[in-house]
Order: C-alpha cells, then structure tokens, then sequence
C-alpha cells in the first residue's frame, strides 16, 4: 500500500466542485502529464476505450466554450478544460484496432483472438445505436471518476460538469457528424480563495442511507 | 501534494481486471472502511447522491449470486462484493432530505435554499422516467470510477462487472419494486498468484488516438 487511508480520505475531503478558480495558477506539466496518463489508464468495458479526451490549454478557446456552458467562468479561469467525449457507435474496425493493440502488447494472432472478437462483436450489435451511445457514456464516467479522484490525489481542483451544452461544443472542437460526441466537461486548475464554497463542510447523507452492510 | 506522479501511475498500473481472487485473503477493516468513506465522498451531480451501496461479506450471499453472474467465480471469491445501485425517481422527499442534511451541516434555512430547491426540482421533472434513471446510473459509474481508483491506491485488486443480472440482483438483496436498482458489482480482494491475467501488460490505444491537446 503506497498511501496511507488518512491521505486518502483528507484529500477525497478537501475537493470540491470549485466555483471560481486562480486565473493565472497554472497546472505543472508533470502534473498535466500524470493526468493525461491516468485518463489513457482508465478501465472500460472490455476494454475498449470507447472516447476521446480533449485538453484545452488555448485560451481563447477556453473564452469561446463559456457562452455553451450556461456562462460558467471556470470554464474561462482554469488552467486547463478536460472535454470528455464518447465514441459511438463502436465499429468493427475499432475492435480490430484494439485487437491489434492488444497483439502488439501481448502476443497472439487475430486467428486466436477469433472466439475474443465475435464475442465484442456480438455485445456491440445486439444494443440500439441508443443504447450504444449511453454504455459509451457511462464509460466516461468511469473516467470521470477517476479524474476527479487523480486530481483531488494531486491537490489539483475540479469542477465536473455536465450542464453545457454539448452540440455546440461537438460543433467548437470539429466533432459534429464524427463517431465521437462531448459528454462531458471538467475544468481544472487551483481554486481562487475568494471562492466561499472552498471554505464549506462536504454535504452527504447518513451512512445508513447511503451504505449497507451484509455480513 | 500528498502523493507523487509515479506511485499515482505505478499504482493505476498495477490495477487490472481480477480474474482469480485468493479466497482466503481479507481486507483489513481499516482499509474497508476506508473504502466506505470514498463511496460516501463520491461526487455527483447537485451532489444528489441518487445511489445505495451494498457491501457484502457474507460467503453465502456471494455464493449465490454468482449464477446472477454469468458464473463469474470472483463474485465468490473475493473479500467483499460491492453492489452498486441507482436510486430513481429521486423524489421531491429525498431533495428535501438533501437540503436538511446540508442546513445540518452548514446552516441556512429552507426558505434561504428555496430557489435552489426548485432548481433542483426543475432539472429532475424536466426527464422523462427513463432519463431519470440513466442519468442515476451515470452518476453510479461515478462511483465505480472513484472506487476502482481508491482501491488501486490502496493495492487492493477489483473486478467491475457490468456483465450481471440486475433483476435477479435486485431479487436477491430485495430491491424489486423500490426506488433502487442494481446497476454494477465489484467483488474486491486480492489477486490469485494463478491468475495469469495479472501479469499481462495493459492495452491501451496509443495517446495520439485517445487524446489531443488543444495549446
């Protein structure tokens, strides 16, 4: 074990969903690294990395994605915006792609991998294109999770989001008509301390509403 | 910073889908414990907490929800299995609930939180009841998200399981017909030194495939 429960739990408390980050406090690049790294590590169904995560330094577009965020400044102030998209539908050729990833990495042959793909294939097809974008999206959130989790790790703030408008944002990044789609938005930076809500006593329910226990 | 890049990445490496847990190796309380807290701090959306987590030890219950599994023999196997649910409709009483519990905490009064109140109120009849529960669920992968990221940190080994029979889940830790219903499992533990999946190397896409910087 490399951290101790308390670290854990004292950094799991002092996120929150930051309201107004320090403009010119920006992320170190070993730190953006780790994060960009923890974003390509995340667990998804099958494996299939089913996204697209942009990082948004630029600020003018930083300035450009406010208007499409309900005028959210922490979309303007952060150091970086994480857009995270979702890839639907999943195409064959995609399964392909990871399939020669995972030889690349491991060994074996596509002829080995046969009864692997057929059964991919066969999850994939048997959804609604609906239904393919929402597992695809609830993959992103498996990401957001472990972002939000990384960052408050890295003392970094954040603030998730999915109230923006994510046509718009599809139409700002070059998305519109792609297989990718914004599913969500996260700002992340430093917090400002002018920002009362940094100061405020985390908001959860009882333990026994929350969490039981069988044993 | 509390924690350095490396062990961050070492630690979120080092994760893996479980396939063999060791049957006789338990999760210390303190550890346990430690995972109950970051369920509990898990962020969500209003920070509703539309969700209801099942943490189950006893052997007999794991035991028979395995053919709830599709055979999976971790759901056995593990130390505990995290059962994790959506809670929907939310109801204009668990928002109630909410801003009790945030006046508890933080003081303020109803008619103070009433434009909040019907904020909130707004964003949930504004879904259809299928809306409702896919938005639940989202905030539920959240939750695995945060989970699987704790669990890394603390070298405890997971296994997120989509694969299952919810209904039947719900049958079993008696949910049928009430607001919560099973959404993921994750039995936690420690990995089999037979399980040969743990020694394989991660596959993952190339970066340049699954993130672009935008400077």
């Amino acid at each position: 074990m490399t951290h101790s429960t308390d670290s854990i739990l004292e950094d799991l408390t002092y996120r929150y969903a930051t309201k107004e980050f320090q403009r010119d406090q920006r992320i170190a690049p070993e730190l953006l690294n780790c994060i960009e790294q923890s974003l390509i590590l995340t667990p998804s169904s099958f494996g299939l990395q089913p996204w697209k995560f942009f990082i948004i330094s630029d600020q003018t577009l930083k300035d450009k994605l406010v208007e499409h965020s309900w005028n959210q400044q922490q979309v303007s102030q952060c150091s970086e915006l994480v857009v995270l998209t979702a890839q639907a539908p999943i195409s064959e050729r995609h399964i392909d792609e990871f399939l020669e990833s995972q030889i690349a990495i491991r060994g074996g042959s596509m002829e080995e991998l046969s009864g692997y793909k057929s059964l991919m294939i066969g999850f994939i097809n048997n959804m609604s294109e609906e239904q393919k974008l929402q597992w695809a999206k609830q993959q992103v959130y498996i990401a957001l999770g472990q972002l939000l989790t990384i960052c408050a790790t890295l003392k970094i703030d954040a603030c998730p989001m999915e109230g923006i408008q994510p046509a718009q944002y599809d139409k700002v990044l070059g998305l519109s008509g792609t297989e990718y789609s914004t599913t969500l938005a996260c700002p992340i930076g430093y917090r400002s301390e002018n920002d009362a809500y940094a100061q405020m006593s985390k908001v959860r329910f009882p333990v026994e509403k929350i969490v039981e226990h069988i044993q």
